[in-house]
């Protein structure tokens, strides 16, 4: 594997910032949209089950919709693209069955094969009431939002993390009920402008002190 | 910042997978444990606000019980290094205020300068129930969990993202309980063994179309 320098991730994760004003004259090309895809894509997950979807909205009027349903908050239109991490709404074995049919025909085997496996997924899903199997499935996507956003910044791509939006609005706007879908956390990403002051300011961290406890 | 190749990322999460069987005679280097932890020092979350700490165990006896407490699997001995990420328990006004504190004093200005930032922060705290609250602190820790995960990719650093154990026993091995925490999630990082042949099986994961979806 090629190397990376030691002090790359963290200059890129300074880097970054919670970018409040993006400069909408510039968007993604095709190749920066396909790697933050494939790291979309590749992120981990509890027993590898991906229990959600993702949205990349680029059209200029949903973009408009969204921002009516997130106060109005200009990332949702300035920024190249919207990803809406959306988990699976109800959850149940035949989600786990559709995972091990994929298992099965990436590795050229016989879901039989896997039965243990499969069997210890179906015994976690249905130990979980619907509340806890929606937490559940909302932490995985929060994995893969952690992986667009080092991504991100690591190919010097701005992004925001962003929860300040109406839900239920999203997922009219989005359609999402008629795919088992419920949206969670959204991510806006494109290039900061210039303009925005936020790029400026000293990043705020707990110390090492206050954040880590060794034993 | 320096820039990194196209596929650099792509390819260190395919590198990576979830570790079953660490090399026990392999520990990471200081240098390698201070960029972990400064990754994770930087990850995003919330508002910034960070509402958790992490655990570094590498005390053998330690690991011994946390293992037993984990069903036995042999990561959490053999691993180099066991992060516990405990989100903060009873989440109140005084973490906000703690830091606004901290931001007032890393950009050299007073806390009145953000008080309309603070009181938008603990208006969502307060309008949220203790049961949302640790859910919410929750997915924040899955954030830091994601930049870990692909930062020890990225520096050819082994780990296994593992929730399957104990929370209570977890809490009371480490004495969380009296540092206001609660375990959400565990991952051991360390070095795989050669012996282990998950690392050699094709990666699992749902296809463009099943993922994602254009609008």
């Amino acid at each position: 594997m090629e190397t990376i320098k030691q002090n790359q991730t963290a200059e890129a994760l300074k880097w970054r910032y919670a970018t409040k004003v993006f400069d909408k004259t510039k968007k993604l090309s095709e190749e920066q949209l396909q790697l933050l895809k494939q790291a979309v894509q590749l992120a981990p997950s509890s027993y590898g089950l991906q229990p959600y979807q993702v949205l990349i909205v680029s059209n200029p009027e949903i973009k408009e919709k969204l921002k009516e349903a997130a106060f109005g908050q200009s990332q949702l239109t300035d920024a190249s693209h919207i990803f809406v991490f959306a988990r699976t709404h109800n959850f149940t074995e035949k989600h786990v069955d559709e995972y091990a049919i994929n298992i099965a025909e990436t590795r050229g085997i016989d879901v039989a094969d896997i039965k243990g496996f499969v069997d210890v997924m179906k015994g976690t899903v249905n130990s979980r009431s619907q509340d806890e199997l929606a937490n559940w499935n909302a932490k995985q996507a929060y994995i893969a939002l952690g992986v667009l956003l080092e991504t991100a910044a690591l190919h010097e791509i701005d992004a925001c993390l962003m929860e300040g939006f109406n839900n239920a609005h999203f997922d009219g706007i989005l359609g999402l009920a008629d795919r088992n879908l419920t949206s969670v956390v959204i991510a806006s990403v494109g290039f900061r402008s210039s303009d925005d002051g936020y790029q400026n300011l000293n990043k705020v961290r707990k110390s090492d002190g206050d954040l880590f406890i060794h034993i």
